[in-house]
Formats: structure tokens, C-alpha cells, sequence
């Protein structure tokens, strides 16, 4: 760090007003352009043909009827991305599954891609190349996956994190194990234990803009590529590494984003647009159909979740376990990991373990979505808490209370915790009218915690003070939800000036330094840092202009409140300098006046939330509705308050949607049977109640202004809390996700005994 | 400055080489994008109309029935740019001059502009337009329009810089002097006076790329243009402070340039576009045809000049003088003022007085054109020099030697000079075989040596670098001749890394601190002291970087050859860590790898230059043809030799057209007769030989590696060199550019009395 990050208690002028937002005319006017809204002279149109097979190898593609037809530019296979991943297994995974080599792993897995002159022709070649696949069986279910006799995915995986080594392949990649104690011991101390299995189904993370590039391999060796992305610095870094490019050659612009929430995190289409564009010599744009978005990119990990708690009968948990399986696509990755980390987060135990195991299974490759994994565990933890508070016959929100982590408690998946936000949420949930309110007919009340990390990372930011004493901020953290105007808004805090005064823009990977992504919730938070550090850079500057200006000694020269001040009586006839005042001078006082930073932002604060709902269901359709929703959440301190509102009540929209309806389905043959928005149905507005907010701010220390990530969390509670409220509802335990009508009624049907 | 810029005589690595260009493919290939080669969605087109005549009050303009032009969404007048320039003379001249107000002041300006869905709309709407003029009397003569009885183009100005303050307004904007010593003392002592008068007409920049801009004001109050430009920073402010933006709201991005050579330094349609997509709410696409690039844009001045120089018999000059008349078009400005600096800048001079008129015509409003002023003023004096020398009997080459300027000297227009390349270029030039090769029948030979001052100014610039340790440039300086290359040179010559490991780019306004525009022959001189100075950081940090990584202390690191050292024999065994060992370890070491520089580039180092040229006359036609050409002059540090030598062969050739066929020629009615490249005729490959180049480099003790500019010097020489070449040819003295084959068979025929 380049600057003292610490917090420090302050009144702020601008942090936590609410400004209109930067970005608002432009998305309401039709003016701001995302992925598909650029175009190059020349380009052409790519499509790509996708494998109708769950498993099969590929035994030959024969391209030559398609490139004869007319207007076809380009043809390319995997033989045109050559594998230069040099044994990194997690790039070979984004390369094998931008392109199918040996074996199509899922139904819609890429296989070839055309670029010709228009659709038309495009598609027609996408009819004519000839594929002779060899068709294997397949297995798309976790729990099947990791039968003896399932298919196996990939004979190469041999289960890590096992001792001693297995001889044989395996569809589990990696089993993890986090906790602490004696899990054994401490339900022995268990006055009650539940113990229950849930399963969670696969779910999209439904953003409304595909996924969408135009890509230029330059004859000189250069390229371009304008992207809808998460993150333009990693999707150069992939790129280039894929694509056997220098880090320099390739810029990369990141249009505005229709939403990602973890699927656009690293490449899917980018580097086939590439290579189709450095084959054809032209342009390529390449913009994914709905159906290709659903066959082919997200999803996150359907699971399978086994859980067991013990209790005194005070309500003190004395033991706490759980294994977690978790679909990973075709290639092994972490998502395991991250559920076997997450689930007990929340809770001060004692005793604790968590099992993760890594399973393929022929889907697509599982991407992010929004506190990825967490959502799953935290259903299952959450449902189990809930049935263990009725089984002592406690309240929900009190056994929770009792057993909450707070500062100094060791988590469950190692660090020690500093000021967290998990007490003070339930605190505020138990003193919330919400809590309280009469309830309906059919209706049940439901709640639920939640917990996320929340990252850091590499960040660089360079910020512009204008001759007029306004600034521009160049930032490199792609923005999702609404960092433009967070970052001005700390910006015009550090500064001393007015919010309208600064335009903060995304700058291309040319002229920034390298940005992590926007992940973790790390895109207020890390640029934040960033920028903060960059503006006392430029107030330094500032101050030498001062004592420049004035003819005195810098030491003599404060910075408050957007002023210079001269201090001391001696200087008493001199008037403070504002931002704008130096700035008007620069070009005599030593030229443009800037601030910079590179850093990385160590120190994220870990994130809690309690989400209470109230749902009604019908029981003759088995149909849910969610009649009322209260979000909680620490937010560290809120820079922008009603974007965070807004983060919170996305989160939970997502999570309504997923904790009812959202489902991949799958035939037989293992084909996807609803890649669409009318058979995949996310919320729409009139399913939706409106989601009250409740923002705590427990100062994160590590942040000068105290800020946390606020985005992820809240997608993490609603599975749980919307399961708790229906189990209440309806007098039985609700132990699949989706809880879908069909679901419901089968629920029914058992309690009734029908 | 932030960093030691004293020159260091060194040995380069990088510096000094010819490396291919990084956008020779990009232009070859058609793919670089200019300022007509970029559109939005919805843009409209532009249309300006323009005054028929040279002088007019406009009464009154109705746009109704243009308005009702089918397609047309916008129409302005001057009532759409009110006056904002807050008594800023040169920004009311920039203001009037994009859109003429109570008159129109010459053949071209314009009175009103149209945005419409098409082109056939806009043109049928500027037809529309209803223009009451009351025609007035003109002026275009730079003599006749300093008669007292010539029609006064403006009645509010009154000659300023003469006592007293004169009572009635005057076409003579600014009378400017300069010199030392006592003239008359000086022409007593003198053997010789030679007393002459010389006049040169208007010629254009001739870039072949029109102007070009697409604007868009959006509905927030923030802008973008995309534009053709020496200095988007510049245009950023101009159209700012036009248009009553806040800076920070505007992003101006420069497109590549098709030539701009001064013509390019302030705005001249771009107001008028940001105002019709204010008043649309649409982008706007304005590009300029040739005729209205001819008739709007552009021109250099006019002059008419008097020089009388004096010597002994043994060459010493003892005293020189110069009166030097300017046209500026409308608008007062200072060209006949960096006229009367130039003008004897070359020589060691006791007594020295030049005076400088600008004057007021009903021309287009004067721009920068290379050295500008610089060329018709040394084409008087060096005439001048050569006829002294033949009145002396002395060597032309020995008699400037003999008055060259050397460091110490006085310069005629003030400031005393460091180390200079006048002397060394004529003794270069003294030397040369091309002085003494023989001439054939009807041929001349001609010198003439040539001055510029070379400016420094505002410059920023970022440096990063990639986690692979190639490295982004972004610069603000437009590349016009070749700085991408140059900076991307110093930049591997400072970090010791390869040329083809830096990608340089112009970042646009939001992503980089102010730049002053690509004028003065500064792009690779004040940028690339920003880049070294970005680079000198970049180490510090690399070094830091080393010292962690090593865990030793940061003063046991070393920098040397693009390498971290351990200094100290303790240290044995630490292999040195190279730029890409310290980038690939970045993100553990602290995050990105940056540097950057903000400054005031100061010490530009004055620039000079001797041509020497043959030319054939043939006396029956009056026809000129070049036949041998050679440039000397001093780089201070050649960073690529190549581009160097372009800039040398660019400006000869630029001086070879208007020594010999270019100029506005207008008609009584005071409207211009030749506004297009058939009539107004710049030399093309077939005009001009083969120009040779000799690069002397007298180190630029300001800049650390010796850099001075030399993107301008060289169009200096030309007219004087062919106009001496000329004279000897024909045995007559040529005072008047260009000499055309009309005026030199008059020549001719004054000659023979005929």
C-alpha cells in the first residue's frame, strides 16, 4: 500500500449522499453502448456451430462444403487454437471450452465457428460443415456423477486432495476439507442433532445482455477487441495467453455491461472471435443467441449437500459438519471449495467441518454467479439452523444470535475475524417490525443469514485535475453497479469539490495500468482504495503548487477542506487556494497536476447479512409468492446509498428467482431442454415484492473510509430464508431447490400422505 | 520538472536505430482510422453554409423554409454559439471564425450549417437559407489594405504597440518590434547596404485530410468528439470554452492525421458541430471538402517585407533591419511579430531592428503552417544575404559563416544561445559535394540557411507495465510525424527493453492529464521527456520491487542495462531480475508496475538548418524544375533517423510548392479562384527530386538525451534557397514567391528589356 489505508472515523460531505447516476441519460436515451453496439468497417459475422451431443469425441470435422459457400471468410476448429496453456489446467479448461478438441463435453459445447459477410451465409456454411462425432454416454446429475459406474468425464482427473493418491480417473477432481476441533466430541455433547440432505439445481446467473465481442487481429501483429465484460484486463491476459500474444498488443475496451454477476468473468466467444478474425484478415463480431448463453456460458453448480448439527439444549451448537458436492462442469475448479468454506461462516463453533468435493459432469463449465457457491451451502446450513431452533423449540433468530461469529471468533474456514457485521444484522432483524407482522393464510415467515469474503486485488487508477479545477478519473474496475458514481463521489470526499465535478470514465487496457476484474465485490472497495491514494497524490501536488504560488515552505502548506491553507499567524493576509485556484495556475506552476495509483487492496472486509421473507403459497398450484422482504446488511459504510439498496434487492431478486423457479433441465439425453427466457423463467417485476432495505455500516478497518463490498452477500440468505418461510408455510421441510410448484405439491402430497 | 533533464552524452542502445514504424501496417493496409472514418448511431450530416463574399454585414438570416426541409433536425447561426469568450480577443477570433456573427469577413465564412438524416437533405436546406447581406468593401492586399484609404475590416481595433495610442481604427492590428544596438550607427559603418523588397502570397497547409469531426452533446450535458486534430487537449478546451462545458464533460479523441502542419491547432467546425447535435440531440458527422478546407481553413500568410543589411568589405555585418507586413486574415494575431524574431536569427548581429505589422485583410483567418513566419522572413533576409555577397564578391556559404550566431551570441530577438548547429550546418554545407558539383545550362545554385525556435510546453504521460513486461505508452502528444516510434525508442532505450516490447498510444482526454498540442516541433521532445521521466519512476518502483523480492535494502539496488543488481559482493549469488522477472512477480510484490509524469517540458533547443538547391529553368516556358536538393540540419539527438529524415524531406518538399506554385489567388470581387488541388498546385512525387538529407546532432544540453524538435526548421530554407538558386539561374533577382512560371519569364523579360 501506498498510502495509510487505515479507517478513521470522519463526517463526510459527499460519501453517502445520492447524486443522480453518472451513467442514467445514457441507458435511459438508448445512448450507451454495450457489447453488440460497436461495429468496425469491413467486419464480419460469426456464428458458432455447438455440439447437439452431452459426451462425444470428435472424430473429424470436415469444413470444406462450408468455406465453398459464398461470403464465408473463415472457418475455424480447435486446430486453429492451438493448446499454448503450457500445463496450466485452469487455462486449459477456458481454451478447451471456447473450442472442443478431442471430445464435446455438453450439449452446446463449441465445436467450430464461421465468419462470413453476413448471417446468412454464416449460417448456411454452419449447416454445411460435417461433424463425425462419436457418441458417449454421458451423466449430468452430481449425485450420479460420483457413482462407481458413471461415465467417466475425463480420464486424465484423478481426484486430488485424497490420501493416498487414486489409481483410477475420477469424475470428483478435488475433495477439500476446512475446519477446526473435534466434530466427533462435540456432537457428543449434543443434546439434539439434525442431520438432512439438499439438493440445489443448476441456475443461470440470467443476465439480459449476451455475451458479445468485436475482435481485430491486425496484420501487424496487433489486436483489438471491444468486449461486454467484467474484466477487460483479465479478458486481455486470456487472450493474449490463448492467443500467443504479447500483453502489449492486444487493447482491450469494455463496453457497458448488461448485467454479469460473475458469467462474464473470463472468456467464453473472445478468442474464437480473434482467431476467426486473424484467419479471415477482417473485423469479427460474434454475439451470442439466448439459447447459446444458456447452452453454452454461466452456469453456477448444481449441489448436493449433506448436513449435521448438534445443540445443547440451551441452543449452544456444539458441532457443526456438512459435505458439500458440487457440479463443476466438465473441468475440475473450486466451487466445492468455495461452499465448504462459506457454509458454517457465519457461526462462532467450536467444532467444525466441511468436506467439498469437485464433480464434472457433461454441463457447461460452471462460471461465478454472485458469491458463487455460497447461496447453495448457506441453504442447507440455513435450513438446518432453522429445523434445529424448532426442535429446541427456540426462536430462530435467538439461536442464531447465540451462536453469531463476531471479532476474534476463528472461522470456520480459518482466519480470525476483525469487527463483522453477522450480530448486528440479527440484532437488527430481531428488533425489525418485519419480524413481527401478522401473517396470512397459507402464508410462513422465513429467515436466513448469509456470509461473503469479498475481495481485494491489483487496481491502478489515475486521476486528471483540469485546467477549470474539475477531474477526470480513469478507473480500471469495469463498472456493474454503479462504481462510476461511488468513485466519484470519493473522489469529491478526498478532493473537496463538488460530486458534478468529476467524470469518471473505464479506461481500455492501453492506457491503465492492469485491474482485477469486477469480482468479489471488489470494485467500490478496491478502486476506492485506489482512488483515494491517487487524490492525495494530487494533493500533494496541490500543496507544492501552494507553496509555489505563495513562496513558502511546503511544510507551511495544509490541506483542508478542498483548500490550501498557509498556516500560522505569519501568513495571515493569505487566502486559502482551492482546487479550482491551482488548477488555474498549473500551467505556470509546473503543468498538469495528476494523482496515481497501483496498488494492491489488501484488507476487504467479510460480509454478512439476515434477509427476512414472507411467502404465501397456494396450495392447490403448489405456486409461491413472496408477499414481503426485508434485507439486511453491513455494508461498511455506504458511498452511494441507493445503489447499495440496490445491490441488496438485486441479490435477493436473483435469490427469489432461484430459490423458486430457476432450473436447468435436462432429457435423457442429456441435452438442455429450456435454453430460453420463456422455459427458464427469471422474476419479472410483478413476481417481485418490493425489497425493504436495511443498511448497518460496521466501519471495515482496513478501508480509510471504512468501506466493504456490498454486492454478493446478499444473494447468499434468500435460498435459505425463501425455503424456511415456504417450509413454515406448508409443515414440511423443504429440501430441493427450486421449490418449484411441482415441487411444492409433491411436498404436499407427502405431508398429506397422497 | 520532476527529474535531472540535463543532457548526459551516452551510448544508445535503442535510440538512434530505424525500427519499422508501428503504424506503417495500420495506414498501408487501410485500417487506421481518420477523422472521417469513425460514425455513430444516428448520426446526422453537416452542411456549413458559406459567405459569397469577402466582406458583408449579415442583417438578417431565415432559416424557415430550410427548416422545412424534409430530414432536417437542426439549423444554427451565431445565435447558437452565443459569445461565452468573456473579452478573450483570440478566443472571439476562434468563435467568429467558426461562425460568422454581424459580418462575414471573407470568401468562405461561415453563416450558418444544417444537420440532416442525409446529404441531399442538408444540401437542399443550405439552398433554403436566406442570407440578407449588406455587401461592403474588401481588402486581400497586405500593402493595400495598410493604405488609408483601404475599407477597415474592424472598427474596434485600434493598432496596439505604438505611441501614442492611435484615435481611429486601423487594419494594422499590432505594429511588434525587435533587436538590439543602434542600426544607424551600425549602417554608417557599413561598405555595402543592400535594400530590397520582397513579398510572398498565401499558401495552404495543403494536408490532404480535410477536416473531420463527429460530435455528440448528449442529454446530461456531457460531450464526446471524435476529431482530426494537432491537440485534442486544445480542442477540449476551445470547444469547452465555446460551448459552456465543464472540461471534464467533454472527451475529445484524436483520430490519426492525414497532415496537419499547423492547420490542425485550433478548432474551426468542431463548435459548430457539438452545437447542432446540442440542438439536434444527435451525434453530428461534419467533414469539410476541399473547397471549403481551401476557401475556411488553413491559410499561412501573406507578406510583404522590407530588408536592408549592411557590411564592410570584409563580410562583417554591421547592422541588419527588417520590416515585416503580415496578413492574419480578420483577426489580429502575431505572425508578422514571429516574423521579425526569425527573421535574423541565424546571425551574430551588433545592431539589429526588426519590426513586424499585422494586418487585416478579408482572408481566411491565418493558421500555424510549419516554422510559421519563419519561411517568407528568411526568404527576404538570406535573398538579401546572397545579393550582399555577390555585391562583397564574397562566397555566399563564407559570408554566413563569417555572421553565424554561435552559443553566447545575442540573438536578435533576445535570449543569448546555448550550443547551435548554424555554424556547424554551413560548414557542413561548405563542405558538401553537392556545392561543388557543376551545373548544367540554364541551371542556379542556391543557399539559404533557416531558424526555429522549437517549443516545449504541458506534457503528461503514463507508463505501464504488463504483467509480462511489455509496456503500454499512453502519450498525449498527436503523432503527425512519426512519435510513436520515437517514444516508443526512449522508452526501451530507458528501461533497457526491446522496442517491439512497447505498444505507444495517444490516450484521449479522459485518461490522461492535459498536453499542449503537437505544434513547435515538441511532440518528441516534450513527451519524451515525460516518457523518460514515467520511465525513471517506472525503475524506482522496479527497484523497490528487486528489494523486496530480494529482501535486501532498496540502496543495495542497483539499476543497469533494464536490470535490477544487488550491489555488493554479499550479494554474489542474485542473479539480476530483468524488467519481465520483476513484472511477472508484480501482483505479489505490491500490484502493477507504473510510471508517470506530468511537467512543463522547458529548454527546447533552438534548431537550424542550411539547404543547398539546383535548379533548371527553362527560359522559354518561365518553368522550374529542382534538380538537386540537399538538407543539412541539427537534431540535437536523431531518436529515429529515419522519420528525422522524412521531417527534413517533408518540409524541403513543402517549401519546394510554395517557392515555386502555391498561392491563393482571388479574384476582384475578392472571392478565391483556385480553391482545389488542380488549381492550387502542391508538388507531387514527379515535381521533386530526390532529397538529400545530412543529420548533424550539437546535443540539446536541456534534454537528457540531446533531443531537440525538428519537425519544422526544414521548410525554413526552401524559398530562399530556390528564390538564390532561381536568381542565379536567370541573372535576375526574384522577390516575389512563388516564382511561377508567369513571374519568372516577366523576371526574364525585365532582364532582356523586353
Amino acid at each position: 500500500m501506498s498510502f495509510d489505508a487505515a479507517y478513521k472515523k470522519q463526517a463526510f460531505k459527499s460519501v453517502g449522499t445520492r447524486p443522480l447516476r453518472p451513467d442514467g441519460v445514457d441507458k435511459v436515451t438508448g445512448r450507451a453502448r454495450y457489447g453488440a453496439d460497436f461495429n468496425m468497417p469491413g467486419q464480419l459475422v460469426a456464428r458458432v456451430l455447438r455440439s447437439p451431443h452431452a459426451h462425444a469425441r470428435i472424430k473429424r470435422i470436415d469444413t470444406a462444403r462450408a468455406e465453398a459457400v459464398r461470403g464465408v471468410k473463415a472457418i475455424i476448429t480447435a486446430a486453429d487454437l492451438p493448446d499454448l496453456t503450457n500445463g496450466d489446467a485452469a487455462l486449459f479448461a477456458i481454451l478447451d471450452n471456447c473450442m472442443a478438441r478431442t471430445k464435446a463435453r455438453y450439449d452446446g459445447h463449441a465445436v467450430a465457428a464461421v465468419a462470413a459477410i453476413d448471417e446468412k451465409a454464416a449460417k448456411e456454411a454452419l449447416g454445411l460443415i460435417e461433424v463425425d462425432y462419436e457418441v458417449l454416454p454421458h451423466v449430468v446429475d452430481v449425485d450420479a456423477a460420483m457413482q462407481p459406474d458413471a461415465p467417466i468425464l475425463d480420464e486424465t482427473v484423478f481426484t486430488t486432495g485424497v490420501e493416498p493418491a487414486p489409481k483410477a480417473p475420477s469424475n470428483v477432481a478435488n475433495r477439500s476439507e476446512f475446519g477446526h476441533g473435534d466434530i466427533e466430541a462435540g456432537f457428543a455433547q449434543a443434546d439434539i442433532i439434525v442431520e438432512r440432505s439438499f439438493k440445489t439445481e443448476q441456475a443461470h446467473q440470467g443476465y439480459i445482455e449476451p455475451h458479445a465481442c468485436v475482435a481485430s487481429c491486425n496484420p501487424d501483429g496487433t489486436a483489438d477487441l471491444w468486449v461486454c465484460t467484467q474484466g477487460h484486463f483479465v479478458y486481455r491476459q486470456n487472450c493474449a495467453d490463448l492467443l500467443g500474444l504479447e500483453v502489449s498488443k492486444l487493447r482491450v475496451t469494455s463496453s457497458e455491461i448488461g448485467g454479469g454477476f460473475g458469467g462474464k468473468t473470463h472468456v467464453w466467444a473472445e478468442p474464437v472471435a480473434l482467431a476467426l478474425s486473424r484467419k479471415a484478415g477482417r473485423p469479427v463480431k460474434l454475439v451470442m443467441s439466448r439459447e447459446e448463453v444458456f447452452r453454452a456460458s454461466g452456469p453456477t453448480s448444481a449441489t448436493s449437500i449433506d448436513v449435521k448439527i448438534g445443540a445443547r439444549k440451551d441452543g449452544k451448537i456444539t458441532a457443526a459438519s456438512a459435505t458439500l458436492r458440487y457440479t463443476n462442469g466438465p473441468y475440475g475448479d473450486m466451487w466445492a471449495e468455495l461452499g465448504a468454506m462459506t457454509s458454517f461462516a457465519c457461526y462462532d463453533l467450536e467444532n467444525v467441518k466441511t468436506v467439498g468435493f469437485e464433480v464434472l459432469v457433461n454441463r457447461p463449465k460452471v462460471s461465478a454467479y454472485r458469491a458463487p457457491s455460497a447461496p447453495m451451502a448457506a441453504f442447507a446450513v440455513e435450513s438446518a439452523i432453522d429445523e434445529l431452533a424448532q426442535e429446541i423449540g427456540m426462536d430462530a433468530v435467538e439461536l442464531r444470535i447465540q451462536n453469531a461469529a463476531s471479532e476474534g471468533t476463528r472461522s470456520s474456514y480459518g482466519p480470525v475475524y476483525g469487527p463483522i457485521g453477522i450480530g448486528p444484522t440479527l440484532e437488527a432483524a430481531k428488533a425489525h417490525p418485519h419480524m413481527s407482522a401478522p401473517l396470512g393464510r397459507n402464508q410462513g415467515r422465513g429467515m436466513a443469514c448469509g456470509f461473503w469474503f469479498n475481495f481485494g486485488g491489483q487496481t491502478c487508477t489515475d486521476l486528471n485535475i483540469n485546467s477549470d479545477g474539475t477531474v477526470t478519473l480513469a478507473v480500471g474496475t469495469v463498472d456493474v453497479g454503479g462504481s462510476r458514481a461511488s468513485l466519484s463521489l470519493i473522489a469529491a470526499e478526498e478532493l473537496g469539490i463538488d460530486y458534478q465535478d468529476i467524470k469518471a470514465v473505464i479506461a481500455d487496457t492501453a492506457t491503465l495500468g492492469y485491474n482485477d476484474m469486477t469480482d468479489g465485490s471488489r470494485g467500490t472497495f478496491s478502486s476506492s482504495m485506489a482512488t483515494i491514494s491517487a487524490a492525495r497524490n494530487a494533493i500533494e501536488v496541490m500543496r507544492k503548487r501552494a507553496a509555489l504560488t505563495w513562496d513558502i515552505p511546503l511544510e507551511d502548506v495544509q490541506w483542508k477542506d478542498g483548500h490550501a491553507h498557509a498556516a500560522g499567524t505569519k501568513y495571515g493576509n493569505l487566502a486559502p487556494l482551492s482546487v479550482k485556484d491551482i488548477a488555474a495556475k498549473s500551467g505556470n506552476t509546473g503543468g498538469p497536476i495528476a494523482g496515481h495509483s497501483e496498488l494492491v487492496a489488501d484488507g476487504a472486509g467479510v460480509s454478512f447479512a439476515t434477509h427476512i421473507c414472507d411467502v404465501e403459497v397456494d396450495p392447490e398450484t403448489g405456486s409461491t409468492r413472496v408477499v414481503r422482504y426485508t434485507v439486511i446488511q453491513d455494508a461498511g459504510k455506504a458511498v452511494h446509498p441507493s445503489y447499495v439498496e440496490g445491490q441488496y434487492q438485486g441479490g435477493a431478486a436473483q435469490g427469489i428467482g432461484w430459490a423458486l423457479n430457476e432450473e436447468y433441465v435436462y432429457g435423457d439425453d442429456g441435452r438442455l431442454q429450456n435454453p430460453g427466457f420463456l422455459d427458464y423463467r427469471i422474476p419479472v417485476c410483478s413476481d417481485l415484492p418490493m425489497i425493504d432495505t436495511q443498511i448497518l455500516e460496521i466501519p471495515n478497518p482496513n478501508h480509510p473510509y471504512g468501506v466493504r463490498g456490498v454486492g454478493e452477500t446478499s444473494i447468499v440468505p434468500p435460498l435459505a430464508a425463501i425455503a424456511n418461510a415456504v417450509s413454515n408455510a406448508v409443515g414440511v421441510r423443504m429440501a430441493h431447490i427450486p421449490m418449484s410448484p411441482p415441487r411444492i405439491l409433491s411436498a404436499l402430497n407427502r405431508k398429506t400422505g397422497s
